[in-house]
């Protein structure tokens, strides 16, 4: 049981693991590598403040640097989902419970858009982790829609369970696996009345049926990750605590909105983080 | 004429103006000098993400070199008020003009309060600034209320032309000029119907006469600073562009509110000066 769950290892959710550390609580980080951030491979960044043009990488570095020197579990894994417990939070990391009292989303944004009536679909036939839910497509015929490398491993596990699977995917993949099926595409629709039935693609038009769509994407959106959470296109809303509609959940970075930088990201997440804190010791 | 006028040189106003010079903007920052701060004389910083346990001066240090990398300004000096003109502003710095298009408040919280009724003497006995209106007072009885360590040239200034100077200090003060009246207190309050005609003191209740009334302090309150500029409870109101509620005047750091953290102000520094840049180019 953690204090403070931070989905989210980019400048905002670390800056607030920082905070909150700070002020002696429990704190985890989830999120994927920092490696693998676009940060990281930002060639040059000379707008942060006291950071005279520094590579991504050297950027990153001395931010989870920072971190290692505390206490802050870095925790690496997806979100799949957020539901509240009682007085708390029970996450769902990859088909791992994590239990918090508190949650800070720090996601980001996905640069590539949200599929239209995605959140319709969840459980419905789509699912954002094969590992977790690839068993229920045994034999079957699947779509994986990859937007990042961490597919790869999905990938890997569908092909040793399913009938068929075929991969969208929106990047280079070198190492293909024998007897998948590889599309260079971005998933424009999800085709299903009442659950996925198929997909249809943005470049060739193309459909392709399916018993199960997984999508493996950077981020997740808010409102899919954490029923009821209150957005405006497609960003949380906050006040200026960093506090959302939800009690005990907060939000900050890229999440809530631009200029999508690494000053703000900081500063929000330190704001967040000790909001957060706040909101425990009251509580 | 500069596009940008940054007053304060915290981390605020420093982050606001090199994101500012970032996109080309001509930026001037004024501002006492960052190692009168109360930031640069903290002994150890641990909350601000990449700077493990660094003392205030370290930390101040690599903010302000990174300053000057740049084309940016900094101009020492204290800013006594702010007039708009025409499209662009006015800025009255030690009695010399300063035009900008646009303005960043980003001056910080006085710790010390600011005393009732302030805001009503200035211009009728009260001056933020000796060398600016101390000619007014020649030959005549002034208290001078100081608050940080920069008065001690007013102070000087004001005993080479005075009938009488007596010195209200929340410091302590070593090289004591001869004839000056030294008192260790606060003023508590202003007396006078129209104009100033004296103070009375916070510990002794002790009552002064004088004709003029300087304060010599960290910084002077952003209404007094900027006719018309909506406070709460002293704050600043922003959007979360950090605009005010003048055109032109955007805001940043501990002068909006708390928490009165680095991280924060840098990401407010960022977002005011991104958006000032935004104003600047549709304008």
């Amino acid at each position: 049981m953690y204090d403070i769950a931070i989905i989210g290892a980019g400048p905002a959710g670390l800056s607030a693991a920082l905070n909150a550390y700070a002020r002696k609580k429990k704190v985890v980080v989830i999120g994927r590598a920092p490696e693998t951030s676009s940060i990281y491979k930002a060639e040059n960044i000379n707008n942060h403040l006291g950071y005279i043009n520094v590579t991504g990488k050297v950027m990153t570095e001395s931010f989870v640097d920072h971190i290692k020197t505390t206490d802050v579990e870095l925790m690496p894994g997806r979100v799949q989902n957020v539901q509240p417990f009682g007085e708390s939070f029970m996450l769902n990391v990859d088909n791992n419970i994590v239990e918090a009292s508190t949650v800070i989303l720090a996601t980001g944004v996905t640069k590539k858009s949200t599929i239209t009536d995605e959140n319709f679909y969840v459980g419905k036939g789509l699912s954002y982790c094969a590992t977790c839910d690839g068993m229920f497509y045994k034999g079957r015929d699947v779509v994986l829609y990859a937007e990042i490398e961490e597919a790869l491993e999905d990938i890997k596990f569908l092909s040793e369970i399913c009938n068929s699977v075929t991969v969208v995917h929106t990047f280079d993949i070198e190492n293909k696996i024998d007897g998948v099926t590889y599309i260079r595409d971005r998933v424009n629709s999800i085709i299903g009345l009442n659950k996925v039935e198929g997909v249809r693609l943005i470049k060739s038009g193309q459909k392709i049926s399916c018993d199960g769509l997984f999508i493996v994407k950077a981020s997740i959106s808010a409102s899919t990750l954490l029923d009821g959470i209150e957005t405006d296109s497609g960003l949380v809303v906050v006040n200026r605590e960093m506090k959302t509609n939800i009690k005990g959940v907060f939000a900050c970075g890229d999440i809530i909105g631009s200029p999508y930088q690494v000053s703000k990201a900081i500063g929000e997440g330190q704001v967040a983080g000790l909001s957060a804190v706040r909101y425990l010791d009251a509580n």
